[in-house]
């Protein structure tokens, strides 16, 4: 039976939250995400924002990590093969289906104004800066995360709801690195310490089990040097079949 | 022993879900808010905007519960007194502190540029419209919630993270107004159904139970007529003494 899109997306939460390979890296076999599937046509194939890169907000120890995991990242040689490290940044955007193109359903849910939520504030610093690196064989990642003065919860300090909108994200770009589309079922949360405005942290992810279409993952926020917890979480992903969104129906 | 900034703020999440009563209904017996608590100066006493009024990127469906919310509200007699309906309108406002004057500890801590993550885009619709309501004697609070376009997480629908952030905003602000200032410590949501971007739902919460500086509050988001569960969550809070903040120390 054809599925309409209420019905494709009952439950779906970070379905955008896939990680997109490295432009020119792709891991077909894994590494399943929108950006990926869907071609670009030619007259639109400029490059869209990659937030994921360095800009002028990011403070010395944002840059330290990103230069820490960038050194560890797999590099394409000049014959085309890939080599070194066994990591990987996971680039983002503002929208993952922005730029594509597609059938009946797709086209209906391509809202030239939606952004991604993570991504909506174009003020470098201002919200949520970060960077994703995805280590596929030890099926874990690490977010290097710089809180912006606009993700204000208790005085001086980071929402809960933004703190919980990073770990879904996080969680979320490893479930999909490891079995492509997902949603998320489940986050639970404990919060230990809150996370100053302005200050870099670390999001550690990791697979815990997995049973069928489900993905355990835990999940901590700790300061850069791992002595201070912030907060603790599992999260709880199901894998949906996303060809019928690419499809139309 | 006086504690920092640092220890005063373990584990704070929600100081700023706190609600403030409407203006000349305070409740100073249980609604202990930052906003009732700390006298405006005369000449910072102009009026910061109170998001949680109609606003032109209402829809009709947000307008109409507004409504339904508001007739049951109390109101205040032009003798002084307070009466009608068991509801009432909790106003929200992008910085708690903004205006506030104090200790040296809440001198440091006003950031001018802060802003609180749910009012941080000034954008009429684009991010998240809410008005919450508050029952004080069956200890419930009822959201209606518009998700704009910039709260994205799977094409076409609201984000995980930014569920989860107005699940912390509600139950927090049910914890406050039973027992004053709190933080989150836990939430655990289950989400069933994705929401629909531009669409208005209904985020109600209720107190469960309470444990000493304990509270165990559960919530659920629905489709406005009830028929459609899109998300459901528990939270627990802890009580914390505020005093330490304004005092500065």
């Amino acid at each position: 039976m054809t599925r309409g899109l209420g019905g494709l997306f009952r439950g779906v939460q970070s379905l955008t939250s896939l990680p997109a390979t490295r432009a020119g890296l792709g891991h077909p076999s894994a590494c399943v995400s929108l950006r990926t599937m869907v071609a670009l046509p030619s007259f639109l194939s400029f490059e869209p924002r990659d937030f994921s890169l360095p800009n002028s907000s990011w403070s010395s120890e944002m840059l330290r990590l990103y230069e820490q995991y960038s050194i560890q990242c797999e590099v394409e040689t000049e014959g085309g093969e890939n080599r070194g490290g066994q990591w990987q940044r996971l680039p983002s955007y503002n929208r993952s289906l922005k730029y594509a193109t597609g059938g009946n359903y797709l086209s209906k849910i391509i809202q030239s104004k939606a952004r991604l939520f993570t991504r909506n504030i174009r003020d470098p610093g201002a919200g949520f800066e970060y960077v994703v690196f995805a280590n596929k064989e030890e099926k874990r990642c690490v977010c290097i995360f710089q809180a912006g003065h606009r993700l204000e919860g208790p005085p001086g300090h980071v929402h809960g709801g933004a703190t919980a909108t990073m770990i879904d994200t996080v969680t979320g770009s490893l479930a999909a690195l490891l079995s492509g589309p997902v949603m998320t079922a489940n986050l639970n949360i404990n919060y230990r310490s809150a996370i100053p405005l302005g200050s870099t942290v670390l999001i550690e992810t990791s697979l815990d089990s997995e049973e069928g279409r489900k993905k355990f993952i835990s999940c901590k926020v700790t300061s850069t040097d791992g002595s201070k917890l912030h907060t603790e979480a599992t999260a709880l992903f199901l894998s949906i079949n996303i060809s019928h969104l690419l499809q139309g129906g």
